[in-house]
């Protein structure tokens, strides 16, 4: 099953998509997709819900999202591309959930930024609390998969004093969604193609069969040094096509167009502003 | 004044201390030291309020941390003992909110942890929304201060494949509290003392003039690439005598007890577990 959560930024309730792809209101049976009820989400007919009017916004398809974690250097063509080695172990950073935002909601470049740019990656919600959990247990944990753009301030995150945080977490540097698609609908989650275009240019093209820590092994692994709770998002790394791979590199302009997609889990459409 | 948080992990309730240092029960006159409860801390007469019986097991005197930043590098003679270059901005990263408990809760060692280290921290805990403040205004947005032991395991932060977070985000490692301070009784918060005690010997000495970037500069910058909101807390960095550079290096073991103060601001006990 496909869910999303539209209105307003903080007021988004929960809606699951018909077979039509329309969006039908289950703010009737569930508060939110958030927290608990990501264990269990609901199966149902949604044809038997109301239908949603208008056109609203999207927010994230996850409520209450407590960490949203990163795996960096994870495909193994993208660290070809930046000259990096393949990490041994999975590299691992945090994005400030103040980053947070809808799949159309604008990204906003920081006051001075030059260097903004794009990174698709395939995101994990997770359902049900993990600790200490084995590579075999992992997915039982896993209540869906959705689309993260990892977007990064590249000055920031590389050329000032040490770790990468700063370049990560600038406020809109995390649009999540359109949906949470649930691993069902998914099938294999290490066989999807991911895509990012700028103004309609095709800028990223990638595999999931290309991780080099798959989504189970990263799951177990991050369970191992934190727990994970329901509704904390990873970000599971890029594939190549990121603007600073490009020669010469390339970065994000106000105005300019992002559309990212992922197989079966929809896409996202936004556009870059500069800082008022 | 002085404000603390009392009860089980998760259903703390906030009190303020009297003048004898007794906790008195606040919930009657605020719902949670949360939010933007912190923006207008209430002026009270403590003695007016019911005294809160036995010696309940406290919490961070902050409730829903939504972020907690932390400055690495950030005291001169720290930088120094680790043979470190003092930065040219601040260097900022991310503990996992997971990371969270009380200043007397213990700090348990992820399995396989050889190399757990403290570290004593000024925290401030923001008390208004900040984005783009200026040096002069920042302190406005500060609620007040509190200590923050940003416990850290040294393998998971150098040694493994790039960036801090995944030593300084294992749960239990971000002790807060005892107590949350106003500025007005903090007093010079760039003239404070910290101190750590292992097992009764001083293994950290410090003042908080030593820091390379001050709290109203931290606040600032921070302001400038990511929204800081109220009830989000901000560890300042840490003074020398870390275990990592001691010579040899020095650290933790299970059943050792580490005692933090900082002046004005109250003392952590903690005892350190290994993983069960």
């Amino acid at each position: 099953m496909r869910f999303a959560r539209f209105g307003d930024r903080g007021q988004e309730r929960p809606a699951v998509l018909d077979a039509g792809g329309r969006l039908r209101d289950l703010s009737g049976v569930v508060p939110d997709l958030a927290g608990e009820v990501l264990g269990s989400l609901p199966r149902l007919n949604p044809e038997a819900l109301p239908l949603v009017p208008g056109a609203p916004r999207l927010g994230p398809p996850v409520g209450g999202i407590g960490k949203l974690v990163a795996i960096g250097l994870n495909y193994s063509d993208h660290a070809a591309e930046l000259g990096a080695e393949p990490p041994d172990e999975p590299v691992v950073f945090l994005k400030a959930t103040t980053a947070l935002g809808g799949p159309n909601d604008p990204v906003v470049m920081p006051r001075g930024s030059v260097k903004t740019d794009w990174e698709v990656e395939l995101g994990i919600v997770i359902g049900r609390r993990a600790k200490y959990v084995g590579v075999a247990q992992a997915l039982g944990h896993v209540a869906g998969y959705t689309i993260v753009n990892d977007v990064s301030e590249r000055a920031l995150q590389l050329e000032g004093s040490g770790q990468w945080t700063k370049g990560k977490s600038c406020d809109t540097f995390a649009p999540v969604g359109p949906w949470l698609v649930t691993p069902d609908e998914v099938g294999d989650v290490q066989a999807l193609d991911l895509a990012t275009e700028v103004n309609g240019e095709r800028v990223q093209t990638g595999s999931t069969s290309r991780m080099i820590f798959g989504v189970a092994g990263i799951v177990s692994y991050l369970s191992g040094i934190m727990t994970l709770e329901p509704g904390d998002v990873i970000a599971t790394g890029t594939p190549p096509g990121v603007g600073v791979g490009h020669k010469p590199p390339r970065f994000l302009q106000a105005g300019d167009e992002m559309v990212l997609r992922i197989t079966g889990l929809g896409e996202q459409r936004v556009t870059v502003q500069a800082e008022g």
